[in-house]
């Protein structure tokens, strides 16, 4: 059962008798039916009666109605109306869009408007780099969905898709300081996403795919980045595997062992399950099992998709078999990106000592936290109210910010390693109970985006890339 | 020639010698030179010497070198480098996305972003009409070209087309709060525009085409108009339409003579020129004569376009045919939306008494306007520099603030001749210098929202369109 939390916040108002216990009788009955009050104000007292309004966190609707059936009870209490402070937050949506420069007088006009921009614009055309410097290309990001998985919601479309990726956008602001714009596409056809998404790439410096669903999501990928000269990132696949290798370097560190001598069992192959196999290959990791639905993956598997058939080849040395228990077996780390509760404290016996086990299905994870922390010496998952976070917003904000600084065309696995490796330094002293930084350390992005500059800036100097 | 003006503004910082008369010899030489001296700062003074940044409008770029060759001229004095204000103004371009929403806690998180939005999408998907309350959709525009005609430049692209749909993206927002984002498309295909605007649409309230080439923009037009359930304006048709309909309700008031006694020739078929044609029907004109490059449009003209053939069915009552200056004969008035310096004072003479002339070829009219104002009662020009400029500012950001207002879900003539009357209303008692508001007078952009949100509801109330 969840927990009630301030993702499912509302405010009550109350009509109530003006009685001495009024007040602790309200917050009495919120109580006892389970709903933790936050706030409390009194907002009208007259001589025989108050408006209150009380704001609570619940578990889900149910819940709620519950909550207020409890004031009703009261005698002389009835609920007025009750706002949903989420719903609120978001009417009219989350982002704006805002001029960066005065338009008061009539030079203003002349020089951001007509005529002045003629120059600006054949300037451009005379020289498209120029569009780095003189457009918001400079600074801009498309956050790209065909809302075909969002969250964990699944396949709910281009329009329920805009508050995830609004809220993404704000993100992007917040924490890098990135101008970052939904562009929520109303199609699930991967032929047309990578065409509309190739027709509008003039306005951006970079493309965050996001909440595509596999495979489809790594034909978009790969084409883009062939066809595109700013850089495709998806943020499902290497946002999350830049934070899970960054958590798995301090995991590491935490038990004092090494990438080179470590088995690793990663659950799920979707798309950030298929990323983080990749980025541990780039690693070096002594092994790594992939495990599916079918169990583990290996080359005599009949059935195989192109994905699949690529992760065989780069997983599994010694040619297993069998199911995700058997995977686990002797297992130094378990990262699982896939569904809730497969296993439990039998199955976590049999790992290696000192096991790691990043539990990240959300909101339930593969292994309840609490069973696997008896046994493993580090456990995180992708909840908030746990320790060990493993949160996107550690990367995306920071890798874009670097990857914009740089002017680069492309982002390659050593950029992203850098990136994990930059979240993981930001913890001087890493210990059980904290692997990754807050989301809200201030130092993360900056410190992503130097290590992605860095790269940026090395692989360039190589002639491997090309940055600005 | 060119007047200097802000558009071509440069800032020179020059090495001068510490005379008394060093300011005074500068600001000579440059005035000598014809450029205007808008500013003067002194930014550093030593015993022997002075540096001085002077700001100067210039005409164009080789007049830029000519100013600064003359101050290189003078005795002691060297120019270190020259600033162009308008470029300065553009780097990094000119808007951004700014969050609405506080992500300072983790509670703010969770109701902005996971777990909480969660249910704002599902809400959404639950009910799509719901996009229109929760998301930006509710108040966002997308500015969309091709890049095939930008101002006068021509076919310049989707990249060099940024900085003006930049630019009007500050000026709706500036205007009418309305966020609007550059969609730039790097596909000049008919079929590909309409499929890519359709396919993005979920995110928008609006669509404002811009600075598409004709015949094209005729077609994605009419189109996406079928396709959406959002309203699809090209501001190069209906926005120019809007406006020479409100000034020349205003010119016609200063005349004393009524849309339903007056000729009209409508000089230019494009984008703009239709739209004006069909807007004068709207309006019952008298009688309207169009004429493009071949001479006047009448129904027996050989190898008409589409275009062509349903501007001939709507105008030249009486068959005319032949040129220009044979339909200038006794017209009451002219509407130029065409090309540079295309007649003068004599056909002027053969116009009716009391004529009126919009000369809005940009930044050449189509007859000189100081010529015109010898012989018409009123003059309207694009330019800023003469009385009575037309500009598209006075309709779009109203236009579109009422839309969204009234969640709209098409736009109709009707609704375009509202936005007509109110902008000229606006003006309370029109004379020959002053038959359109202000650009910069803030009630213009309200008072057409107002008759936008109004003629909205009382179309949906009757029935013929729809609105939320």
């Amino acid at each position: 059962m969840p927990v009630p939390g301030p993702g499912y916040a509302i405010t009550a108002r109350v009509d109530a008798p003006a009685r001495p216990t009024s007040t602790g009788d309200l917050t009495a009955a919120v109580g006892h039916a389970g709903g933790v009050v936050t706030a409390f104000d009194v907002v009208e007292a007259r001589t025989e009666s108050l408006v209150v309004d009380i704001s609570v966190n619940a578990r889900d609707t149910d819940h709620v109605e519950a909550i207020t059936a409890a004031i009703d009870t009261l005698d002389g209490f009835s609920v007025r109306k009750v706002s949903d402070r989420t719903f609120l937050l978001h009417l009219g949506g989350k982002i704006e869009v805002r001029s960066k420069v005065n338009l008061r007088t009539r030079d203003d006009l002349s020089r951001a408007y007509t005529p002045g921009v003629a120059r600006v614009s054949m300037a451009i055309a005379a020289n498209p780099e120029d569009a780095r410097r003189l457009t918001i290309k400079r600074n801009t990001v498309a956050v790209v969905t065909d809302g075909s998985a969002v969250l964990g919601l699944g396949n709910i479309g281009a329009s329920a898709a805009m508050p995830v990726m609004e809220g993404k956008a704000a993100l992007f602001k917040q924490f890098g300081n990135v101008d970052a714009w939904p562009v929520c596409l109303d199609t699930q056809d991967t032929e047309e996403i990578i065409r509309t998404v190739q027709v509008l790439a003039p306005t951006y410096g970079g493309i965050n795919l996001e909440d595509i669903a596999a495979p489809r999501c790594f034909e978009i990928e790969a084409r883009l980045r062939e066809l595109l000269d700013i850089p495709v990132f998806h943020d499902d696949q290497h946002g999350t595997a830049v934070v899970v290798l960054g958590a798995l370097r301090n995991a590491l560190r935490v038990v004092g062992k090494r990438f080179a001598d470590v088995r690793v069992v990663v659950c799920g192959v979707g798309a950030a399950g298929s990323a983080i196999i990749r980025l541990l290959a780039s690693e070096r990791t002594a092994d790594v099992i992939a495990v599916d639905v079918d169990g583990i993956v290996h080359p005599d598997r009949e059935g195989m998709d192109d994905n699949l058939v690529s992760i065989a080849s780069q997983t599994n040395r010694d040619k297993r078999t069998g199911s995700l228990a058997d995977a686990l077996v002797g297992a130094d780390v378990f990262v699982g990106v896939s569904a809730p509760n497969l296993f439990g404290a039998d199955e976590l016996a049999t790992m290696n000592d000192d096991s790691i086990v990043f539990a990240l299905a959300n909101p339930d994870p593969e292994v309840d936290p609490a069973v696997a922390t008896q046994h493993a010496a580090v456990v995180a998952t992708g909840r908030s109210d746990y320790p060990n976070q493993i949160n996107n917003v550690l990367a995306f904000p920071g890798v874009f910010r670097g990857l914009l600084d740089a002017q680069a065309h492309e982002i390659t696995d050593e950029m992203l390693l850098a990136a994990a490796a930059a979240i993981a330094d930001v913890v001087s002293e890493p210990n059980p109970s904290f692997i990754v930084p807050s989301v809200f350390d201030t130092t993360v992005a900056p410190a992503v985006a130097e290590a992605l500059r860095g790269t940026a800036t090395k692989l360039a100097r190589r002639g491997q890339v090309t940055a600005g």
